[in-house]
C-alpha cells in the first residue's frame, strides 16, 4: 500500500533548528551595528562575521548539529570556539531571550509568506473548478437537509471567500510581527548607543519594538499565527467534511482521486478518503496546539520565562500540520471528480417548496396557510405515489384557490437558480460576477 | 463581607436576548428595502414597521420576553400576531439563518466599540501610573530571577503595548465583520431584486457578503473576536500574576486596593486579592470558550448548522467575562499603591553583575574569564559577609588586573538604568520618549 | 415555532447557589462535631442549628438570596445576624476554603448519582430499540464508505457500550470524591481535637482527606467529572452525527421525531434536526469547559487560590449542558423512526466483495490476485450495466478458475451477517448474546 | 552551555513505530488462533510466524524501516513479500482498523505500567525529603498571602497525595483498556469461529470487547490516558510554580540544583530554573493535546475514521512530554536544597493573628469585635515600630479586657504548628502519621 501523501511533515523534528538561518541573518546584521557605538572594532566585526559564515557552512554540511532544544546555546559555544574574544564582546551586548524572539519573528514572517502562497494555490484550484461547474446544479444543504438548489460553482466559491478572509488575517499580522526586538538586552535595554531603527531595516523589519520588557516576553505574533492557522484548519476541515459526505455512495456527488485515498485492505474496490479524513483530523490537533499555547502563556509573570521554549513547539507543529493539510487539500480539489447526474438525482422537488409557498403568499395567502397548503399537497402526492409536478392542476386548486396554471413553472430547478440573482446568489449571472470578484480579489492581493 | 466587584457579568443570562435591538434594526431596514422589488407595498411596509416598533416597546417594558434560545422564533410569532399577512411576505423573503448572523454581526460591531473604549481606559490608567513612577527603580525579573534594574514606569508601559496590539487586532476585524448577509435567503440568495449594497449601508454595514452559502454559515468574525478576547485575557492574566506576586509580603512592591481584595474570614489583617486572582482565572475560562467554539465549528458541513446556536453562547460568555475582567483590572491599576522602598530593598547588586562582566570584557577579558572573575568576587564577598561595594579595590585587583578604581561607579542602580538609553530602554530619557509614543498612539487611534 | 426541548438548562444562572443545600448539610454536622472538643457548648450548638434551619427556610422561600458568586459570604453574614456570638465561634474553627470544597464535593456526589441514572435511561432506550431491530440489516460504514452489513441492533448497542464505560468511569471517581476536607482549617488544620472521621461519616463521606494543604486546593474531582462529562459528550455527539447523516434524504435511514426538530421558516415540509445538532454542538462547548478548567488550574501555586471561584463555573456549565444533552438524546432515541427498506436499498453488493475475495483466497488465490479478480468482475458488471449476481457463472470463471457455482451463495446479505458469529459480531445469535450481556451489565451495576 | 536534561523526548519522532512490538505480539498470537477455525493450516501458520520473526529482526537491526504514519501498511507489504499466500489468508481474517486499535491498547497498557513506576519515583523522593523536613517551619500561603505556619514536610506531602490520586486513576483504567478487539474484522466481526477469549488471554488481555462496531472506533482508553496525563501535568506544574516562586531571592526558601538550571548568558551568578519552567510549560502543551484529541473525535460518525490516525499523535506527544517532565521533576525534588532560616525569616507573626482572634472569641468576644481588636493591635504595633510580642500587656489590655498574660504564648510558631493535630494537620504527630499513611499507601499499591 502506498504511503498517503501527507505523511511527511508530521515526522519532522520539532525543534529550533528552524530558526538557524534567521538567527544567522540577525547576528550578521547585529555585529555590523555594534561597530558604530564602539562595542566592536571593524577587525572584531570581521572576525565574528567570518565565524558566523563558517558555522553556516558547517550547518548546511551537517557538521554543526545543534540539539533540537538548544540551538542558541550550541551556536554560542561554536562561536566562542572560533572567535572567543570577539564573540564575548558580541554577547556582552545582547541576551539570549532577545535573540530567540527576534529569530522567531523572522521565521514567522517567512512562514506567513509561504502560507499566503499556499492558500492562493487552493484558491486558484477552487476558482478553476468553479468556472467549469457554473451550471452544475446540486442540492444545497442546511442542517444537512436539502434547503435549495445551488451549483457546484457556488458551493466551491463559498470556500474561496473563507480563504480570502484567512489571507486578509495573515496579511494583517505582518506589520505587528515586523518589529525588531534587538537592543532590548536582558530586560532593560542594552547600555550602548545602538541605532535600533537602522538595524531593524537591515535585517528586514519594518520597525522596532517599543518596550524592552514587553519585547522579550511578547509572543503575540505566535499566538496570532496559531489562531489564524487554526481557523484555516477549521475551514479546510469543513471542506473535507463536505467531500467525505458527498463521497458516500448514497450521494455520490464527488470522487476523491486515488492519490488521496487508500485502498481498503479488507474490501476490494473500497477506497477510503484517508487523506481527506486526516485533514479533518488535523484541524482538531491544530486547535489543541492553540489551546496549549495560550494555556502556557496564561498567568506567566512579566517578561521572559522559559515556558515559552515549549510553546514554540506547538507553533512549529501547527504550522507544519497546516502546510501538509493545505497541500493535500489543494491536490484533492484540483483532481476531484464531479458527478452532475448524481447531484441532479438528489435534487428533490421539495427544495422548491419555499418558492411554492411564496407563490401563494405573493397572492395574499398568509404564511401559516400557505405552508399548510403546501404540506397538504405533498401529502396528496405521496398518497398518489406521484411527484407534485405529476399532479393535475385540479389537485392544486383543491387545496387553494390561489393556484393557477402558471404554478407549474415553479418546478424547474434551473429557473429557481436563475431567479436568485442577488449579489452572491446562485443565478448564472450572479455567479459570473462572483468569479470575477474572486479573480479581482486575487489580483488586488498580488496573488495573480 | 462585601461582594467582590466583578460579580455581575458572570450571572448574566447567556442567551440571544442580546441580539434583540440589532435584529429590530435589521428588520426595519429590510422591510423598507423590500418595497422597491415589489415584495411589500408601502402600506404593508408601514404595517410591519409599526408592528416592529410595538414589539420593541413591549421588549423594553418587559412584556415581550423571548426564551433565551429562541429569540427569532418568538419575534416571528409576535409579529405574525400583530401583522399576519404582511409578516408572511416579509418572511417569504428572508431566512432565519441570515437574520441570526446579521444580528450577530451587528452585535459584534457594537461590542468591538465597547471593548476598544474599555481597553483605552486601562491604557490611560497605565500611562498615568507610569508617568508618576518614571524614576521608581525596581528589580526586573526574567525566569522570576532578578535580571536587571528597571522602573515601575517601564514595567507598566510594557502592558500598554500589549493592549495597543490588542486594540489593533480588534480594529483590524471591523472591516471583515461589517459585511451584510441579508439577501442570502435560505441558502442560494433570495429571488427578488434586492439592492443589497444600499440595504447594507442603511443598516450600518460597510459592504455586503460575497457568497450566500458562505454568508449563512460564516462565524469567522465570532471566532476572531473570541481569539482577540482570549489574548487580551492572557495579557491581563499576566498583569494579574505580577500584582499577586508583588503583593506577597516578601516582595511587598504593591498593595491592591481594598475595593479589590476580600478580608480573610480566618485571619485578621489578611486581605486576599480575590478580584485579581479571579481575573487571572477568567483568562483560563475564556481560553476554554475559544477552544469550545472552534471545536464546535470543526468538521461541520457547509453552510448553516444548528450547532452554532450553541457556540454563540461561548462568545457571549467570553465577551461578558472579559468586560468584567477589564473593568476590574482598570480599577486595580488606578488604585494600586506602590512601595518604592521595598522595590529598592529587593534590588540586589547581583543585577549589576552583567555590567561588571562587560566592564572586564570591554577591557579585553574573554566572556568565560570575565564571568569567572565576577563569580569569584561574589564568593569572596560572601565569605567576608560583605557586599561587593564594601570590598576594597585590592580584592577586585586580586581577581583581575583589568580592574581599576572606576569599577565602583558600576554599583549605582540609577546609573545602570540611565545607561540603557536605547529606544524602549529603561533610561529616563528613553522612558519619556516611550510615554510620548504611548500618548501619540492613543491620539492616532482616536482614543484621546 | 415551539421552543426546542433543550432550551432550559443553558439559561440557568451559573453560580454557587447550587451548593446551598450541601453547605447547610455540612454546617449542621460540623456544629454538632464542635461540641466534643469544646469549641461550642450544647446551647451554642442549638443556637447555630436553629439559625441554619431558619436560613434554609428563608432560602427555600426566596427571602434569602445570596449573590451568585458569594454564597458563603452571604450565609456568613446572615448567620452572624441571627446568632452573632455562636457563629463567631463556629467560624473560628473553620475556613471559607474548606467550606467551599466540602460543599462542592457533596454537590459532585449528588450530580454523579443523577448522571448515572440519566445515562441508564439512554442505555435502556438503546437496548429497547436494539431488541426491536435485531434483524434490521443496514450498511455499516467505516470512513463513511460502506464496509459491511450490520444491523440496527448492532449499531445502537455500540453506543450502549460507550455509555457503559462512561458509567464505569463515573462510578470509579465516587471513592476519590467521597473524602471530607473539614478540619483542614485555613491551611494547616484546625487547632481543635475534632474527630474528622466521625464527622465525615455523619455528613455522608466515606473517608477524610489526608493533608490539609492538599485538601483546600484540590479540585481533581471537578476536573475528573468534567473530563468524564466531556467524553460522554463526545459519545453522544457521535450518535448525533449518525442521526443527522442518516436523516439526510439520500440515506433516509431514520427520522427524528417532530418533538426534536424545528420546522424550517423558509421551506414547508423541511424539518431541521435542531435538537440533535445542538447536542452535537454542546459536546464542543463542554470540551471547552474542560480545557478552560485545566488552564485555570495549571501553574497555580499550592493550596487555595481564588481563581478556582471561576473554574467552578465551567464545571456547573458542563454538567448542566450534559444533562440537557442526555435528556434530549434519550428522547430522540426512544422516539426515533427507522426505515428498514431504505437501509436495504443502501446495502450494495460491494460490501460483500471482501467475502468474495476471501472465497478466492481460501481456494489458494493470493491476496493481490484475489483483489484483482474481484475488481475486474466489478468492472465487467459495470460495463454490462448489471449487478454481479446478474452476471453468469461464465463471467466469473473467465476471471478466475477458482470460482464455482457456489459463489452465488455469497450474494446474500443475511447470510453474510449470520456468518459473523464471533462475540460482538453481527450474527443474530451473537446479537442476542450481546443484548443479554447488556442487560446483565445493567443488573450488575444496579441499574435495572 | 550544557543542554538541559529534558531535551530528549521532545525530539522523538511522532509516529506509529511505537506500536511495532505490540503489533508483532498480536500477530503471532492471532496466527496461532486462526488454526483452530481452519483459516490457516499448521504449515501456513509456521510460515507466517517465521516471517513475522524475520521482520522483527529486520526492525531491530534497522533494516525494516516503516514510514512513521504507515507502520501497518509497511508491515503488510513486507509480510506479503516473504509469505504471500499465507499472509493473504491472515489478512482475509482481520482488518487494518482492528490491528491498529489492538496494538494501541497494548502500547497504552505498557505505558501505564511505566508511568505508574515513574510517578512512584517522585512519590518516594517527596517522602524522603518530607521525612527530613518534618520540623522545618515555613509560611503556608493561600492566595499567595501568608495564611499560617506549616512545614516543608506538610507542603511536600500535599503533592504526594495528588500523585496518589493520579496513580489510582491510572490503575482504574487498566481494566477498561485490557479488552481485546481482535475478531471485530472490518466492522461486523470476522466470519470464522475464532475463540476470541482464548486469543485475548494469550496476547495478555483480561477480556474481549463486546461490540465490533464500537471496538474498531473506540479510543476512550486514549482519551482517558490523555486526561490523566494532563492532570498529572497540572499537578507537577503547580509544584514547579512553587519551586520557581520559592527560588526568587526575596523568598529564597529553596534552590534548584545546577543540573536543572541554566546559567544566564548575560548575568554571572544568575541561574535560571529552565527545566522547572519548562515542566510548567509542558503542562500547558499536554492540556492542548487533550483538547485536540477530543476535538478530533467529537462529531465523528460511528466506527472507524482515519482522523484517528492523527489523534494518536497527540497521545504519543503527551505521554512523551509527561515522561520527560516526571523525570525532571523527580530529579529536581531529590536534589532540592532547602533554606530553613529563610523560611523562618518569612514567617511573620501575622499568620498567628487567627489564633489571637480565636483567643478572644473563645473568651466570649464576637467575631467582628475580635477581628477589630486584633487589627487595632497591629496598627498600634506599627505605630510603635514594634512587633506585637514586643508590646507590653497593657497595650493588649487597652484594646480588650479579655486579654491576659497567657496571650504571649500564642506568639510561638512551633506551638501554633503543634496545636494543629487533626488528621492531615501540621503538628509533628499528625505529620508522622501522614508519612506512615503515605508509606502504607505505597505498600498497598505494590510500589514499595
Amino acid at each position: 500500500m502506498s504511503q498517503s501523501p501527507d505523511a511527511l511533515p508530521t515526522t519532522a523534528p520539532p525543534g529550533d533548528w528552524r530558526l538557524f538561518s534567521a538567527e544567522i541573518r540577525v547576528s550578521l546584521a547585529y555585529v555590523e551595528a555594534l561597530v558604530a557605538p564602539g562595542v566592536l572594532t571593524a577587525t572584531e566585526r570581521d572576525a565574528v562575521i567570518s565565524a558566523l559564515e563558517q558555522i553556516k557552512r558547517e550547518f548546511e554540511q551537517g557538521i554543526f548539529k545543534p540539539a533540537d532544544d538548544d540551538l542558541f546555546g550550541a551556536l554560542d559555544e561554536r562561536l566562542s570556539q572560533i572567535a572567543p574574544m570577539e564573540s564575548a564582546k558580541l554577547n556582552a551586548a545582547r541576551s539570549r531571550s532577545e535573540q530567540t524572539v527576534t529569530a522567531l519573528r523572522l521565521w514567522v514572517m517567512d512562514e506567513l509568506d509561504g502560507l499566503i502562497n499556499a492558500l492562493a494555490d487552493i484558491q486558484r484550484a477552487l476558482i478553476q473548478q468553479a468556472e467549469t461547474h457554473l451550471g452544475t446544479l446540486m442540492p444545497g444543504y442546511t442542517h444537512m437537509q436539502p434547503a435549495g438548489v445551488v451549483t457546484v460553482c457556488h458551493w466551491l466559491l463559498s470556500y474561496f471567500w473563507m480563504l480570502a478572509r484567512d489571507q486578509e488575517r495573515l496579511v494583517s499580522m505582518i506589520g505587528r510581527t515586523s518589529q525588531c526586538p534587538m537592543g532590548s538586552g536582558a530586560i532593560g535595554g542594552i547600555p550602548y548607543a545602538l541605532d535600533r531603527s537602522s538595524l531593524a531595516g537591515v535585517i528586514g523589519f519594518a520597525d522596532v519594538t517599543q518596550n524592552s520588557m514587553d519585547a522579550i516576553g511578547d509572543l503575540d505574533f505566535g499566538a496570532e499565527l496559531l489562531f489564524y492557522v487554526s481557523l484555516i484548519g477549521v475551514h479546510l476541515s469543513r471542506l473535507a467534511e463536505d467531500f467525505i459526505l458527498y463521497s458516500n455512495p448514497a450521494l455520490g456527488f464527488v470522487r476523491v482521486d486515488d492519490a488521496y485515498t487508500v485502498r481498503s485492505s479488507a474490501l476490494p474496490a473500497k477506497r477510503n478518503p484517508n487523506a481527506v479524513e486526516r485533514a479533518r483530523g488535523k484541524a482538531g490537533l491544530i486547535l489543541g496546539d492553540l489551546a496549549g499555547f495560550l494555556a502556557t502563556l496564561k498567568g506567566l509573570p512579566s517578561t521572559y520565562n522559559q515556558d515559552t521554549q515549549e510553546n514554540r513547539l506547538a507553533l512549529y507543529h501547527a504550522v507544519d500540520t497546516l502546510k501538509s493539510m493545505v497541500k493535500v487539500m489543494e491536490g484533492v480539489i484540483s483532481t476531484l471528480q464531479f458527478f452532475p447526474e448524481r447531484m441532479l438525482k438528489a435534487l428533490d422537488e421539495r427544495v422548491l417548496m419555499g418558492d411554492l409557498a411564496d407563490y401563494l403568499i405573493s397572492r395574499g395567502v398568509s404564511h401559516r396557510e400557505a405552508f399548510g397548503v403546501v404540506e397538504k399537497l405533498i401529502a396528496r402526492a405521496a398518497r398518489a405515489e406521484k411527484t407534485l409536478t405529476e399532479l393535475p392542476l385540479a389537485d392544486f386548486e383543491a387545496e387553494s384557490k390561489a393556484f393557477d396554471a402558471d404554478v407549474f413553472a415553479i418546478f424547474d430547478f434551473a429557473r429557481a437558480a436563475a431567479q436568485r440573482n442577488v449579489t452572491g446568489g446562485t443565478a448564472p449571472a450572479a455567479q459570473r460576477k462572483q468569479i470575477r470578484a474572486a479573480l479581482d480579489w486575487m489580483v488586488e492581493n498580488g496573488l495573480e
